[in-house]
């Protein structure tokens, strides 16, 4: 297709209409007609199993296997379940060797022996070389389908060699360029081979000023150099300099909406294991841990306002009014920490910035301090008629503000000093800190003011 | 430089050394041999102005210009400021037409013109029609840097056109092929034509499925397509189908990481204008508006305790507990929020799983509310030795993790529904609403029981 090729609602409402016809010809002609990550879309939307595994059956291997690459992981696990494993071993046949990596390992670990049994020898040992690198290092994202030649090759030996595995190099920009113990020297363009003579030697057109990672390098690092050095693929490397694989940029692309998914889930109080909810059973689990937590940095708040039970049966109001405190310094804490948390992730931040940061935003806690403090105060005295109170309640909210700008700025870059993820645990640190303040600044002024 | 090309501290400092000797000479040597994009780190890193001019003076003007795209807003201004208009103008010449856009649109207008009028008048043409387009829409992101040739161009003649412009196209990896009128017809890759005879027509191998885009769509869903269909560039189209440029992924890359920036500021709290604080003055400006709609909400928590004064005069200690309920519920209703509103943005949830999504949020809610709701209640029956304030505090947790958990899954997408951002929104929503009812389900529970 050409032009915005989304999905549209009605084709797949129209594939939905056809399976539960059970007209495979129709079905079978209008899949052929359509890209792979299209018909990866639509399995993903269709609920029931039958309905997925129905129309999966009807695609040609080729584009089965791209498919299966493409889908959700949900949807990968139900396909998977109802193919055999020859079937299987044909798909990861089909694929470039990330890809047939990641679906291999989507597989139980019983299952993946017998599935690589069925499959190419040569495929197979490129598929369990892969396999053992951890998930999200550079290892596990590489694929082996690399053009490589040695240094003493020609342009024109090089556009045959490439031409002989023209289907094995489909999605190749540079030819790498090895010595004879497998050393990366260099590479070249596409572009480059394509302009040069044919006689011309490799070694003399080739760029030995590229950027290449080894294979332990974390993926989130890996995404950085793509980004830096706006790169479309890059080689990677083993401890002694030896090509072992590259990277595309659209799997990067995928690392980094994956590594936004995980930061945003953290912040909203999401560790990696609560973060797949597939049923509530696992999101109990995954989730009460954290809300364990917070259960005893609101104890402690309690503990707290319980130390001022007095003041709060002489004035009752003052337990009204605490909340304004202490939600105000929340929010405005977590404004700071998220700013914080986001700057360090994107490497903007480090923590020489930190008295910067924290200056900056102290400074803006008192703006809004004094605004939201003086707003606030009149209200109350409108409300209530009780000087004492107000003043109370503005400077409280005034300090809270302070104290909520110093621990947004400080604990992200004291728990990233300490090598501890600043997304997951600075929430915490952060209310339970205006919480607990909150109260004891607001209650502590009352009880002195009256 | 080769391997992990990153900027290491050494360098930094090494520089830095340099720059505070004024030994030019030495500055010279070392930058020839960096790459632009660690120079551009180097000069944002450097805190003052002047250390930032004195090294930017000494680069090449090719190697200045790719830097001064490079380098962060704040720091572009600054070099900005110190150029006089023909050196800017020079800048453009050497850049590609959408950094070229970039750095224009960074100056302010009135000198934007000024500027265009020194540089070449095609570039000043080409650049003056990219400003035109909204920022984050494909033609704000687009290059004019396009590779086309007509439909009935040969292999050969295609390759000498690439050659006789062989700087232009640094980075291409297809050639379209339009039509007289300029609409695209089909593309080639690089590849595709280095293993093609020479005589081929272009038409004969060109591939005429493909994905391309309309100027004014959305920088987001152009990533999106970048994305979903594995692409290394992309052609833009007008809407009558005519070929207008292209946008590589590289500029996608940034494009994501910079989507992904704002939803995790919004859900933070902070706008798209707070999220850029460069002064105190205007982080105040731009958060307190969200502040002071955080304190309305605040204050309805306010009155909603105030409805129950006298409960509260009756049993103080009921001011220190009843936080608990509303933080416990605060926790849970941002989790599951967070949740939702990042498979809404990623394209995983759509409004149709919402009866899912709430079914699975409820059923965790009472499996974690149920225990907590016990812990709480064993808890503060052991320290006041009051079953009614236990079962009330242990009862109130519960129900309150259930309003979360329904606020948390609806109101993302209620919003969303009425195409409102959920990002920004929903936190403010759901945390309004289990304040307010965190509080009233409590106390009220706690009226009704003494």
């Amino acid at each position: 297709m050409t032009n915005l090729a989304e999905t549209d609602r009605s084709i797949r409402d129209v594939i939905l209409e056809l399976i539960e016809a059970g007209d495979s010809g129709e079905l079978s002609s209008r899949t052929s007609e359509m890209h792979s990550a299209d018909i990866a879309e639509i399995l993903n939307w269709l609920e029931e199993p039958e309905q997925k595994l129905f129309l999966y059956r009807l695609l040609d291997v080729e584009v089965a296997s791209d498919v299966l690459a493409d889908v959700s992981e949900a949807t990968r696990e139900i396909l998977l379940e109802n193919l055999r494993d020859e079937q299987v071993a044909e798909v990861i046949e089909h694929l470039d060797t990330d890809d047939a990596t990641d679906v291999v390992a989507d597989l139980p670990e019983e299952r993946q022996e017998t599935v690589l049994h069925q499959a190419d020898p040569e495929i197979r040992k490129e598929v369990e070389d892969l396999l053992h690198y951890p998930e999200d290092t550079a290892g596990g994202i590489m694929k082996k389908e690399i053009a490589a030649v040695m240094v003493g090759a020609t342009v024109s030996e090089t556009v045959e060699y490439i031409r002989s595995r023209a289907e094995i190099f489909h999605d190749i920009h540079n030819v790498f360029v090895i010595d004879h113990s497998g050393h990366l020297k260099g590479l070249v363009s596409l572009r480059r081979l394509l302009l040069a003579e044919p006689g011309t030697q490799i070694a003399a057109i080739m760029d030995e000023d590229f950027v290449s990672v080894r294979v332990d390098v974390d993926q989130e690092e890996t995404a950085h150099l793509f980004e830096k050095y706006d790169l479309l693929s890059m080689p990677v490397v083993d401890s002694l300099g030896r090509l072992v694989g590259r990277i595309t940029v659209d799997d990067i692309v995928d690392v980094i909406a994956e590594e936004a998914t995980e930061d945003i889930l953290a912040l909203g109080g999401l560790g990696s294991e609560a973060a797949q909810p597939v049923t509530a059973g696992s999101a109990i689990r995954a989730r009460f841990p954290w809300l364990g937590l917070n259960l005893l940095t609101a104890a402690a708040g309690t503990l707290t306002v319980a130390l001022f039970e007095s003041t709060i049966r002489n004035l009752a109001i003052a337990a009204a009014l605490m909340n304004i405190v202490v939600i105000q310094g929340g929010n405005a804490g977590i404004q700071t920490m998220t700013l914080v948390v986001r700057g360090l992730a994107l490497g903007e931040v480090e923590s020489r910035d930190a008295m910067r940061i924290l200056g900056r935003e102290c400074l803006t806690a008192l703006g809004n301090g004094l605004l939201l403090g003086m707003i606030s105060a009149v209200f109350v005295y409108f409300w209530k008629a009780n000087l004492a109170l107000s003043l109370v309640l503005g400077s409280s909210l005034l300090i809270n503000l302070l104290v909520a700008a110093t621990l947004g700025s400080l604990v992200p870059l004291t728990l990233k000093a300490l090598r501890v993820d600043p997304a997951v645990s600075s929430t915490v640190l952060v209310t339970a800190g205006t919480d607990i303040l909150g109260f004891f600044i607001f209650l502590g002024l009352l009880t002195l003011a009256i």
